[in-house]
C-alpha cells in the first residue's frame, strides 16, 4: 500500500479542535492501497511551554520527513507581549515555512464552489461585484522584508526588502504551473511598486524574463500593488487568474482577499515549495497546509469553531501534495453541500457545533 | 489685505482640465481682505519634455514659498518605460514630497458628505456595510521603504526599510490632533506588523510612548495592517477614527480606501507638514493638495474628465493650510449639492462636462 506521512500540528486555542476533524475527513480517504500515517507535535504556545521554544529542531526535522503537513493555528493572550517575532508563537511557522522552503503561499479565493452560499450571505460586497470572482493569491512567503536582515536600536529600525533573482524566479515558475493548470489557463498577474522601489524593479525584470523564455502561452499582467487593493475591492472580476505578489504585498493582498467570501472561517491556504510533479525540485515537495483564520483563544474548547477552512485544507493537500486532484473534488462538493445545507457554526449564523459539522462533511462524503 | 500665495500644478493628462475648475472655485473666495496669488509652473511628464527633468529646482523653491501647493496629476504613456522612479514624471511629485518635507499623507473617506449619493451608486459594498463610514488615513510620507537606501544589482535588488523614532513621533503627533480636532474626538488606529518587522516595533513603541506622554485622552489601538485590509473590507465602521500607516502599509491601504466611495474621481488627500497652529513647526507649515486619480491620459482634453476630487482639494487646502474652516466646508456642500442633483461627469453616469460641474459647484456657491 502508498503510505502518505502526514504531520499534524493542531497547535494553540481552536486549532485541536478544527484539527480534530481535518483528521476526521482524511481518514474517510483511506483505502486497502493508502495509507495515512499520521505523527502529531506540538508548534506555538504550546510547544513553549512544553519546550521552552515555538517549535524545536525534531519538529522541523519532522516536517522535512513528510509528505505534508497540517496545521491549524497558532498564539494566544497567554503568550502575548511576553515573546515576539521568531521567538512568540507564530515565530514557530516562521521558521517551519523556512526551514520547509515553502516559498510559496497559495489563497485560493472564489464565489462559487465550494463556499458560493456563504458568499452570498457573508459576503459585504454586492452580489454582482462578487459573482464569479475566482483568483488565487500566490504570495511570495519565505522572503523579502519578513526575512530580510534587520536593525532593530532604541531610536532606529530596518529591515531589508531585498529580493535575489532566484527566489523570484522559482515562485514565478510556480505561480505559472498554478495557472496552467486551471480550466481555462489563467493569466499571471503579477503586483508591484516598480515606480518606486528597486526591488520591484528587479521583481517585474525577473517576471517578464522568466515568463517570455518559460511560459510564453501564459498572458502576463503587471499591476501596482497599490492601485491592485482598490480593484481587488471594485472589480475583484477583473483580477480572475493567479495574483502573483512579494512576501508584503502579498500578505495585504491575501488578508484582503478574505473579503470576497466575507469570512476567514472557510478559507484554507497551501505554503509549497513545488508542485506536484515538478522536475527541478532538489528536495522531495514539501506542502503545509493551513486555515487562514487564528487560534481564536476566546472560543476554544467550546466546540462551536468552524471547522471548515481547516477541512478544506486536506482538500487543498489532496491537490497539491498528493496528486489526489479528484478527492480534493470530493472534499470540495461535501463541504459545498453541508455549507449549503444551512448545518453551520454559529460564526456562520448557524447552530451545529465543531463535530457536528464535521461529522456531516463525513457523512456527505 | 491677507494674500496667499498658492502654486498651481496642472501637469499632465486631465491635470490641467481639473486644474481650472479648482481654480475657478478657489476665486469664489477672493474677498477684499482675501487674495489668492496664483503661481503657476510645470511638473511630471510636461516638465521632463520642458526642462528636461520632471521638477526644477525653481519649482521645488517656488513650493517652499508658497502657503500651499495644488497639484493635479502626472505621467502619461509617452514618458512610460522611459524614465522611472524619481527620473520619471511621479518623480516630480516624490521629489517634491522630500523638499517640502510633507510627511503626512491624508486622505478622508466618508460614506457620508460630500460623496454620500456616489457611495450609494459607486460603492461595491452592500450599504449597511458602509454606512455611516468617516474616517481618515494618515500615510507616512517621506520615509520607509520608498525613501530608503536602495540596491540594484543584475541579480539582487534591495530596499532599506528604516525609520527613525523622530519620523514616526511627527507623524503620530499630526494624527493625534487630527483625532483631537474631530467632532467626537477620533480614535487613532496604528497600523503595523510588529510580530514581523523591527521597523513596526519600533513604530508601535515610539506611537505608544508619544501618544502616552501627549495625547493620553485619545484612544489608541494597535491593529496588524494585513488584518486591517480584511476589516477595511467587510466591517470599515469599526475603523472610524485616524488611521496612521508607514509609507508601504499606508500606500496599500489609502489606495484600497477609495473602494468605499467606489470611485476615485471624487476623493482628495492633503499632504502636509505640520496642521495650522502647529507650534513645533520650525518652518512655515506646507501643504500639497492632490486628487487620488491619476493623469488618466486617454480622455484628456475632451472636458469629459470629473473635476471634483480636484475642486475637493480647495476644501483641504481651506481647513489644512489657510486656516479657513467654514470656507472649506461650504466647497464640500456645494459639491455635495452638485452631486446630489445629478449633475455629473460620464464616470459617474452623467452627462455633463468637465467645465459644466466646474461652473455648477461656483454657482451653488
Ligand atoms: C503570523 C504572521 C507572522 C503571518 C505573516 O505575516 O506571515 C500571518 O499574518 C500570515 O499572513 O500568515
Ligand atoms: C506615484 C507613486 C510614486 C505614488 C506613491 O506610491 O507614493 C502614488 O502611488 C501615491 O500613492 O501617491
Amino acid at each position: 500500500a502508498k503510505i502518505f506521512n502526514i504531520l499534524v500540528l493542531p497547535g494553540d486555542g481552536i486549532g485541536p479542535e478544527v484539527m480534530a476533524e481535518a483528521v476526521k475527513v482524511l481518514k474517510v480517504f483511506e483505502t486497502p492501497e493508502r495509507k495515512f500515517e499520521l505523527r502529531q507535535e506540538l508548534i506555538g504556545g504550546c510547544s513553549i511551554d512544553a519546550n521552552g521554544k515555538s517549535v524545536t529542531e525534531e519538529v522541523k526535522q519532522a516536517a522535512l520527513d513528510s509528505d505534508a503537513v497540517l496545521f491549524a493555528a497558532v498564539g494566544g493572550p497567554k503568550w502575548d507581549n511576553q515573546r515576539r517575532g521568531l521567538d512568540g508563537p507564530e515565530g514557530g511557522l516562521l521558521q517551519l515555512r523556512k526551514a520547509m522552503d515553502i516559498y510559496a503561499n497559495l489563497r485560493p479565493c472564489s464565489s462559487t464552489s465550494p463556499s458560493a452560499s456563504i458568499a452570498k450571505e457573508f459576503s459585504p460586497f454586492k452580489h454582482d461585484v462578487i459573482e464569479g470572482v475566482d483568483f488565487v493569491v500566490v504570495r511570495e512567503n519565505c522572503g523579502g522584508a519578513y526575512f530580510g536582515r534587520k536593525v532593530e536600536e532604541e531610536t532606529y529600525a530596518m529591515d531589508e526588502w531585498g529580493y535575489s533573482e532566484a527566489e523570484i524566479q522559482r515562485v514565478t515558475r510556480l505561480s505559472a504551473e498554478v495557472a496552467l493548470r486551471h480550466n481555462p489557463p489563467w493569466p499571471l498577474i503579477s503586483l508591484d511598486k516598480a515606480n518606486v522601489l528597486a526591488s520591484s524593479r528587479l521583481w517585474r525584470r525577473v517576471v517578464d524574463k522568466t515568463m517570455a523564455a518559460e511560459y510564453p502561452q501564459v498572458k502576463l499582467v503587471h499591476q501596482l500593488a497599490d492601485s491592485a487593493s482598490l480593484i481587488l475591492a471594485t472589480n475583484p472580476r477583473s483580477l480572475n487568474g493567479v495574483i502573483l505578489a512579494d512576501n508584503t504585498f502579498g500578505d495585504m493582498i491575501s488578508d484582503q482577499a478574505g473579503s470576497i467570501v466575507g469570512t476567514l472561517g472557510v478559507l484554507p491556504s497551501a505554503s509549497l515549495n513545488g508542485l506536484p510533479g515538478d522536475k527541478t525540485l532538489k528536495t522531495r515537495p514539501y506542502g503545509l497546509y493551513e486555515p487562514t483564520h487564528g487560534s481564536a483563544p476566546t472560543i476554544a474548547g467550546q466546540n462551536i469553531a468552524n471547522p471548515v477552512a481547516m477541512i478544506l485544507c486536506v482538500a487543498l493537500m489532496f491537490r497539491y501534495s498528493l496528486g489526489m486532484d479528484d478527492e480534493a473534488r470530493r472534499v470540495e462538493d461535501a463541504v459545498r453541500k453541508v455549507l449549503d445545507s444551512g448545518l453551520r457554526t454559529p460564526d456562520l449564523g448557524g447552530k451545529a457545533g465543531t463535530k457536528e459539522v464535521g461529522d456531516a462533511i463525513v457523512s456527505a462524503l
